[in-house]
């Protein structure tokens, strides 16, 4: 396979390693960042740097956006000197950020109009993973481009070890995501009222959680979440990594969409019950394994 | 440490494996098992065999039995020339069929009386498991016997690779079984729960398996089961390997017990409906992964 | 229709008015009752009183019992000089009191062996109800035995207001009663869970109320539990009419008849849970009311 | 008390009889109607007829609205000549109309920014109501104008038997409306919930709903949607009264601000499930009894 260039705008912790990574693996990379030093260390590993997004649009085929939150995607995308000034047939933009349905909604539609292909592309994983190459992209929009930058060698075959294309539109990660988050809300849910119970029956929870880690059914989230469990009689001890509020609001997103599409959702309404429970009892922003306090 | 003798009733499939993996770690053995042929393999491997389980017990301080059933257990302890006939101060046996609760009892009953030392002690894991040494004990009754079995060396820590003393009656590892149960009941309907929505949704059953296999959720069970599910539009493809009647049964205790100490279940109470309507659909004898039948 | 005469044995606080009401109505009534000073005044307005409840079987073709608890209609029934040992062929008896189901079926079969027809036919309402004829009778048992008594003019239709006959086999009775329990537990947690809602949502719980009363929900029950449940910030205005564990017993009476039925029950489920989780707060002995305390 | 004078707007089936109400009990009405031929029949009576809302206002102090829905509530207050224009200081108008809460918060500071006073007082009962001045008012705004109108002898004292003051805006008489419907739609749920295990348990549904109708939980809506249940094994008898989807609407609203608020209505949650199902099943259109056939 000849050389391929790609652009990258976003440079922050993320972007960084994600751009690096490329160039690592011999992909030819053009880089632009808001603060113009951090394009250095990239340019000293063989990136060219340019002065805008419509620039770098310009010079490569595809481009990649890793921007830090929805407003920043926006004004990358459609701001003075964006993508979708300089956005036409031929070129295509994917949007790595996890913005919101409605904003990946804007932007799609902005890049649509230009002739240019748009594919949501939120991803999982952290800098460690970036800088392996396995992260995971859950890609919602235009097929063609999915499996161009999917292939052998493609970018998105370069930084990531998972691809899930989920649909044409750029809702489809949304809903996607929505998917493993009533999952993650009921699991926890029901591990916390599980070693509720262990305890009233004079059970020790560390020894349940630990024939629970030996099982079929061990895995790292609950693992974590029912150690924090066992600690946090006490509230400073659930420490916010993902806060209960959230957690809740997804299962109420969950529920919504569930209601809209007439599909009976029993247990996340009741695990949605409890998360509501643990809000009650004061528990709005505290890690969301202080679901377990429902039970109290 | 010395070379230890320990006795082994019940060479089937499991005990033959146990009984050969103390052989081959140093332990001396003596065996019985009601049809006296199968005693034959571990004898060429330096096993003693006797003729009774009294006699085996007479010859050991520590005797372990592995039975098919309840009902060859209660005969193996209870009957003629069983463990209870040669019990005394000074002997201990340990049973690890999954005897149900009522029968443990009796055991520890008749063995206590005595005054030698009961220990139940089920077994997790397969064959395999068993040859290798990394079978899971979950045990109940005295702690000293517990304390010494698996201790660097002795019968229990060279069988196992992990071991729990769950109280000191033979109630004990029935509850923390169940508690095991109603985890796994509530996340395996969660599962078919957000697969039917996934599906309502548009979205790809096996593209949402897939994220959730790659995420921190990930679990064995939970992915052969949401396989299962999706391959399953086909009553046929659910292979009983556990039941939906069963699975319900154990929901079922889960929650009796929980009524009982006054602590609300509400999950599980709401995974439990979800089972009896598989049952009402003509479920009641596939596997549990067709809860996912109750969302159709 | 030719003047009756029929047995009548237990004549406390609701059997003094059964009896007084046939005899008013131009019943001949044959008493019997444990202490024979109970008789004087009904024998005062016509009744023959005799000393054994195998003599009034005998004076009799239809007999009644009226009595305290279950092992009192099982004395008079079973006991010596009982109703029992006089019963034959042409003979039949009616046991009233709200017998358990176990203690029922024992009884329909000691007088059914005779060759003797049984009806069990527990009562709702109070002595005022009683004195005016307006008692209501769930019968299960003998149906051509139902039929002669609800004749006009016969027994039953003196004594009551409303017979259902809902099967041959005395459990019908008992299990037509969890029915109503099963809706009265619900209601009133809905109500509670509604209460508590419109409290949060700064509505006056009391405007609500009565407005509920005003509408074509209107009923004494919630009207009566809704008024507790407004006073009763202090747990000790919930007067113990119906307790929350009678209550939640009968809920998971109801819900073990379910999953025996594979019949998903999910709202008497979630209904448990919450006189469950009034239990855990400390109203096990208040009024059912108190199941409010349960979203507090 | 001297005889007041009241305006009244809208003179459709309700609107009719309310102002015919008020002639007949001696106050004095001046109305209006869209279609001016509808004012005959009060005039006939002794009402006075005027051009315009905006005429109305300007002879009366205080001016009732009737309108069909919430385009004509708004075209009346709001439009040329409509109420707002001739409102002021020393003005009051108090709409009757069962306006959704985006345009009763417009109405409210329409009229509130001219210096009158404004209640939003939907009506509950039918024409007969009406004709005997037997109507159920919930009212939200202005306090003051809620206790003047309600005096013995006022305009609202004259037309409704009951009113309730739920706060001062008018998004009051929506919530107080919900909790109602929250209500309903849990009773109805475990009614059918109820009968549908009473037949799987071989018992008869009309013989229990016959018993639930003689005891303390009877009430109108239950018994009507009890019978439907039991005759509408065929679709076709649910009569369309309230529809499944809007009950279930209703529900999803309530769970909606029990989320906003941190309070769990698990209830509210299981019925919600239960209606879902019910569409899921073809019944978004059939009347809510229909809720039955989820259990189906």
């Amino acid at each position: 396979m000849a050389t391929q260039r790609v652009g990258f705008l976003g440079l922050g912790v993320m972007g960084k390693q994600m751009a690096q990574r490329l160039l690592k693996q011999g992909t030819e990379v053009v880089v632009w960042n808001r603060s113009a030093d951090k394009c250095a260390p990239l340019v000293a590993l063989g990136a060219t740097a340019l002065a805008t997004p419509a620039e770098v649009v310009d010079a490569c085929s595809v481009t990649h956006g890793m921007l830090a939150d929805p407003k920043a995607s926006e004004a990358v995308c459609l701001g003075a000197d964006g993508v979708a000034s300089a956005a036409k047939v031929g070129k295509s933009y994917l949007d790595h950020s996890t913005i919101d349905e409605a904003t990946g909604a804007r932007l799609a539609a902005a890049v649509g109009a230009t002739g240019a292909r748009f594919l949501a592309a939120p991803v999982s994983g952290g800098w460690r993973d970036a800088a392996a190459g396995e992260l995971l992209f859950v890609c919602g929009g235009d097929r063609t481009l999915f499996d161009e930058v999917t292939a052998p060698g493609a970018s998105l075959a370069v930084m990531g070890s998972k691809h899930w294309h989920v649909g044409e539109s750029s809702e489809g990660p949304a809903r996607a995501k929505l998917m493993l988050q009533i999952m993650m809300g009921t699991y926890i849910a029901a591990l916390g009222e599980t070693l509720a119970l262990a305890d009233k029956a004079g059970l020790d929870q560390a020894q349940i959680m630990d024939m629970f880690d030996s099982s079929a059914m061990a895995n790292p989230i609950s693992k974590a979440k029912g150690q924090l469990m066992i600690d946090g009689d006490d509230r400073r001890n659930y420490a916010p990594n993902f806060q209960v509020y959230l957690q809740q609001k997804d299962l109420r997103l969950a529920l919504q969409l569930a209601d809209d599409l007439a599909q009976p959702a029993p247990l996340a309404a009741a695990a949605n019950a409890q998360y509501v429970a643990a809000r009650k009892r004061g528990h709005a922003h505290d890690d969301f394994a202080a679901v377990r306090a429902a039970y109290d």
